[in-house]
């Protein structure tokens, strides 16, 4: 039971849009019937619009990872050489995943916090013209950082390879031209910017990647991306689908398609800014300074304090449950989250509360200091509060 | 939108019990937090308990194919020989699967409406000694057939053989006593006898079967028994959980464990019973006569009636969702529920609107005959309600 008033400020999951919540209330439906037909078929045709692609779309009853799983399965064969382009806890389970399927991956690591310049995999991409595929996060959800998804996707679209795009926390929270800029598989989750519970996970497909299919010999069957095409022109999954939540993701799909993505990504982007400019002015440290990603803020503890101490005490005082760091980082960085239904009241009082939780933990503040600093951003907005439009 | 009552009758999705819906309102919760853990680890060892094994318990965000798929691809190796018992559309998706990973698969197979006999399986062990692994469906969900898994179990407990059980619809519709019987590996699904939406799998697994899991050589990814193991016993999971269908499973496996899975059984083998009485005193003939299975019972159509005209009649007029056959049986039988939350006044109704259909379609019946046979059996039955206790 909770006990107190309860606040989801995560990276993932995210706060729920109020009506897609409400919507898995009309889950007692068959998911062979015209109705639920109705339903997938708007969720994916919608899911097409808001990501402005002309590639398919697939869904799957599984958490991001799945489609991740569902990527390298159904595309690539044992053996083949990929380019990894790691800056994170993310990057490192592409890592993982070549490494189960027996992939002769090149490694493009960086230290957390930076990110995988492009001319570094435009070098190794003409070092091994024999690349088949790249893998990358657009947004590294654990150091808060983002890639140039744009230059790497030109750069790929020369060679024979196809670009892997984990856009989990990307999607709703940077610009993403997938056709234009060649991105071939972009995956995204239900519990990210589009404000639904975890259990639904989808990816675009362009003409490119699909020649894979044809050829990839690794073996697989419960994600089947030939498969659930065909199933999905039909109406259907080629598996039972996670019902509730393809009702949920409706409506939550509804609601962005009549905000517009790019406003979603804007608001994303303005309390990005505006965490910058307030953890700086109070004194903290940005985590990635120079490609900060509007998923989420990474910041570091003050020196001698440990971050988890920071994520507990929004626990205990406010019902607030914020990132800690993951893997390595964790107790070095907190995270401040900005994807999806998050807008500036919310940041108004995570800053108040930081304030607060820093004096309180041997780093004074000026109370108020941060907040105006997002008050200001507020002031000069154009964009407030899309996520109430 | 719904312009009428509907009502949800098929073998899976299974109507929902309330209070498990309701449970995912509180979905807006972090899977990484004492709160979520908490829930988990009760999902867990209540599943473990109403399934009443000391094997190890393992969920996953996927339909229950996902958990076949995770067996394979975690437990054996390509090439392994395999025999598969395949009694029906799941009997072939056990035969799909093990082609895909490379399997050397005997299938025995049946005509649709029969099963496989314990003493074909013996045979077959016996010319194969070499056989790694024994796939199943406790209950065949499209025909209404029920393997002997226990005679089985026993036969290939003298073996090096792991059985695996898809007891998708098994589960809460028959005795499965997993340690006694040595049923290896046995699968759920969260949207059948447990009463919660589609989305979430289950497996409980054998000191003998985790052996096979140092030994398999599949490559696989997203679902890692090992992982999901020690993810588990930390209360937590691999990857990012289906969280509100953990929350709605944990609402549901509370009320099961309170009604006692014995009683759960015997509610979906009275109504099994009761179903049958009814179909045969109409004049309609059973579709599995010999091995019925109390998930669903499959009824042929009357000579020259297609089966999809009483499905689509049941919609028509009173907004029921009942199954057609499916493959090579559409047309052929149509299939009425028992799995989960159904009870008799279910029951009456489901007869006397097929009544109704029947007899509006060129098949007369005397209105009331198999309502009665309903309510005789209701009348003696020692449980009679058990799921609305």
């Amino acid at each position: 039971m909770h006990i107190r008033k309860q606040r989801l400020l995560t990276p993932g999951p995210t706060p729920l849009y109020p009506p897609a919540l409400h919507a898995m209330m009309a889950s007692d439906i068959h998911h062979r019937t015209e109705d639920f037909r109705k339903a997938y078929r708007s969720c994916l045709s919608d899911l097409k619009e808001v990501l402005a692609t002309s590639n398919d779309v697939l869904m799957f009853a599984a958490s991001g990872t799945g489609a991740m799983d569902a990527t390298v399965s159904n595309l690539l064969s044992k053996g083949d050489k990929v380019i990894v382009c790691s800056a994170g806890k993310f990057g490192e389970r592409w890592v993982e995943i070549a490494k189960a399927y027996g992939l002769e991956a090149k490694v493009l690591s960086v230290p957390y916090g930076q990110v995988v310049p492009p001319e570094a995999l435009q070098q190794a991409l003409a070092e091994e013209p024999a690349t088949r595929a790249v893998f990358v996060q657009a947004s590294e959800t654990s150091t808060g950082a983002a890639h140039d998804v744009r230059a790497m996707g030109l750069a790929i679209a020369k060679t024979e390879a196809i670009f892997v795009v984990d856009a989990i926390t990307g999607l709703g929270t940077m610009p993403l031209d997938i056709d234009a800029w060649g991105l071939d598989v972009l995956i995204g989750g239900s519990q990210k910017a589009f404000m639904v519970p975890p259990g639904l996970a989808f990816l675009s497909i362009s003409p490119k990647a699909w020649k894979f299919a044809d050829t990839g010999t690794l073996p697989h069957y419960y994600f089947n991306l030939k498969k659930e095409k065909k199933s999905g022109d039909g109406g259907e999954s080629s598996w039972t689908p996670a019902t509730s939540l393809v009702l949920a993701m409706s409506e939550a799909l509804r609601y962005i398609k009549q905000l517009g993505m790019a406003k979603l990504i804007e608001n994303a982007q303005m309390l990005a800014q505006a965490t910058r400019a307030a953890v700086t002015r109070i004194g903290l440290e940005l985590f990635a300074p120079d490609s900060p990603a509007a998923s989420a803020t990474a910041v570091r503890a003050p020196a001698g304090m440990d971050s988890g101490v920071i994520v507990k005490e929004f626990r205990n005082r406010f019902g607030a449950v914020i990132a800690n760091g993951q893997g390595s980082m964790k107790g070095q960085i907190f995270r401040i989250a900005h994807l999806g239904y998050f807008d500036f009241a919310d940041l108004f009082a995570v800053v108040a509360g930081l304030e607060v939780i820093l004096n309180a933990n041997g780093f004074p503040v000026n109370y108020g200091t941060g907040v105006a600093a997002v008050q200001e951003i507020y002031e000069a907005a154009a964009v407030r509060q899309p996520v109430t439009a």
